[in-house]
């Protein structure tokens, strides 16, 4: 990049002291293993550790007063930090916008403008697929299913029929929306499928791991509200009911039929019961296992969840057992 | 749909008063948001709650007598409701039989009569696809492999060389069947490859979910009985062999060589190590981790894996760990 | 295969007695079900369990002196084995090397000997492939991305943009190399993403299965050390640093900035929390959850992890808790 902190502190509406106003920053940095010529950011709690780094030059938050390296004081460093990355980082990409004559695209077909569609993408009948939306080779989209605007779909990804996805999502590979919900209905030991008659609405501004799989509601919808960021290999069933601006931490699974509140945080490895109820503004530890309606608000962890503090404290507790049954059993002898 | 009560009973072989014969309705609806209108159904503890419902008719149970609501009285609600999904609620798919001639289609293929191929899938050297097969785009069959009658195959799914599926099966996207399974020798602390020469069996009316992976064997069959139904991002490792009408439920892992009997439930994450005999007609709840043969007719939790009853017992009381070193601490000190 | 015993010694360079030389073996086969007319193969502790098989012959160790059936003698059983399958017991496949017709290659991507690229593989821009590598239908390779000498990649991989994958890997279908890691700001509770502009670095003789998804470092690279072999449905988290020769059994998962050291077995389903340091030859028992830095030489096992013999004597203690409470009560209220 090579740029002075001065043209830096403008982009990032950040303040830069005059002595500092000239110094130059070659790179993006990371504070655990920054070099000459690279700009770093800390947050609170890292301060010190910036200060000690050998970056050129430092992100900082306005109220810190003192700093003994080159720095701008922004109002949020990780952010600003991201909005760099964003200008001077990323690798370069030739998408050639249009229809590739190696796309499949099925009739009746409506598409937006400036859409790209890659080799191999099959867009079936009667999709929709808003302005410029970018869809990789191998994806597939189903009949009738529809893509918001401005939305990625990396390659092999899945969208099935009657599906519809937002504005501004972004799906990574492989990942599966719309598979048909596990129903299915037992006589005499034989399990017959119950026909998934519902679909998957995504709502906008959505981000989809790598394999994520979201199945297509029993009927009606399985929902994913807006702004909700999924992680790898997560698995969410039919008719769930995921609400806003929550975050799901790769392999978490949510059954059939739950409904999560708007900012929920689950955790890598979580698990949930299904039919039940969990609340909003709330955080589930790693692992934790969720077999019940959950309040709003609540922190949890641990198989069956409790709060998070006292699963700390059993934990921890559970450790002594040993010797407390040794004990006890001594004292029986005696 | 738009239909009498006295049309729908004769489609289920069900019965329903001469009061009620011609009470129409209009759409197959949940018993939990019900509107007028609406045909839903109920099964038994959920009699009362159907009855408080707004739907305009209810199949119910043969042995309910009294019913507040127009009704029809079938012989298992669940199963009749799923039949008038498949009538009546299914979205309309329009599936072009024949092969696209924007597939691949390798030499020494055998093709059943009214197969589809869409496009972008690639039926490679001398695989056979049986009648009324539906194969979606980018679905890769490997050389020698069988797909067996009115078997659906979605997009994206992978089936290796020389695997054989059944008939009727359902293989939802993005599933691998006969990745090499996972067998290395260690000298020195360097892994090699032990050939994985085997293949995968997939019985007759298998569904399995998206992004699964069924491993070939290191030598012989990885077998998938009959019948047996799998939810999304299970693991399956070599040389398993799964019993008949099994039901598998999401993340679950089972490690190679593992033998599962018929009829046999794992709920969610559930993990087994391997070379261990799993007996049939047992259930086991999620997150069950199972590390030791076990018998017919179980019904296991927690890890390590004991019975139900015991497990919620010792969960329960796990929780009272805390106070019972405290006051172990007390006793002590005084 | 139809072989005798002296030509079997001969490609293994093991031992067999003039009495045995002519013995004939027509199949490899299995300790557990070996019928006559099998070559098996037996390692310590099964010993007696061969020699009670029904093979016409066994590849058994140097050390043992007595054996019933007719044997042949190497260093290393299991290996020998191994090489056997590889030579004879391989399902042949017919891979065309060359270019598919049907694959698309973009522009200015270098293209080593002998590379096989197969129907709708894509190669996009300035990808280089290694000699002799083999790309399966339905695969994407990023741009600027680069493929080692004689790796395989099965059907529908993803390796994204800029990416490096080493020579000899095995890499297996539908896994994804190079999504973007899981990285937010949060504000007023919106999450926003920050740009993922690094990479993956696989280096050389690593195996990857099928769904494991490795993602891109935020800045600079996620790492997979030579040699390592990563089993079915696995996650590993923007930059990551795995060291060479570890197993990584399926459905664990690696969350980001976690650095492990060579040599590290983890079992199935093992989580651990970002930015630790795990030390090298260390075992991790299935289903450990580590929160920690860990040292050199660890067996853990347990969430949280716990050395693995505590964790075993832990486990077996809580089971009898629910009595200790019990007694406890009692105690109270006499």
């Amino acid at each position: 990049m090579e740029k002075n902190l001065k043209e830096i502190a403008r982009l990032l509406n950040g303040s830069v002291s005059t002595a500092d106003a000239e110094v130059k920053v070659k790179n993006l940095g990371n504070i655990s293993n920054a070099v000459e010529g690279d700009l770093i950011f800390a947050v609170d709690g890292h301060i010190e550790e910036a200060a000690r780094s050998k970056a050129s030059a430092v992100l900082i938050p306005l109220e810190v007063k003192e700093f003994p390296l080159p720095s701008i004081r922004v109002n949020d460093p990780r952010a600003a930090f991201a909005r760099l990355l964003e200008t001077f980082a990323k690798p370069k990409l030739n998408i050639k916008v249009g229809i590739s004559d190696r796309a499949y695209v099925g009739k009746g077909v409506e598409l937006g403008r400036d859409v790209t569609i890659m080799p191999f993408a099959v867009v079936d009948d009667f999709a929709r697929i808003g302005d410029g939306a970018i869809i990789y080779p191998h994806v597939y989209i189903g009949q009738h299913t529809t893509i918001g605007a401005n939305t990625i779909i990396y390659s092999s990804v899945t969208v099935r029929e009657y599906c519809e996805i937002g504005a501004r999502c972004v799906i990574h590979s492989s990942a599966v929306i719309g598979a048909d919900g596990f129903g299915f209905t037992t006589k005499d030991g034989v399990h017959t499928k119950v026909p998934q008659v519902g679909n998957v609405v995504v709502e906008d501004d959505v981000e989809i791991g790598a394999h994520v799989g979201i199945d297509r509601a029993a009927m009606g919808s399985t929902v994913i509200g807006h702004g909700t960021k999924i992680d790898n290999l997560v698995h969410i069933g039919h008719n769930c009911r995921i609400g806003a601006n929550c975050l799901i931490v790769a392999q978490t699974g949510i059954s059939g039929s739950t409904t999560v509140g708007d900012n929920v945080t689950f955790g890598g490895q979580v698990g949930t019961v299904g039919h039940i109820t969990i609340g909003g503004n709330s955080v589930y530890a790693a692992r934790s296992g969720i077999h019940k309606n959950m309040p709003e608000g609540f922190f949890g962890a641990g198989f069956p969840v409790q709060p998070h503090t006292e699963w700390l404290r059993m934990t921890a507790s559970l450790k002594k057992v040993p010797e407390l049954i040794k004990a006890d059993r001594q004292s029986k002898e005696t």
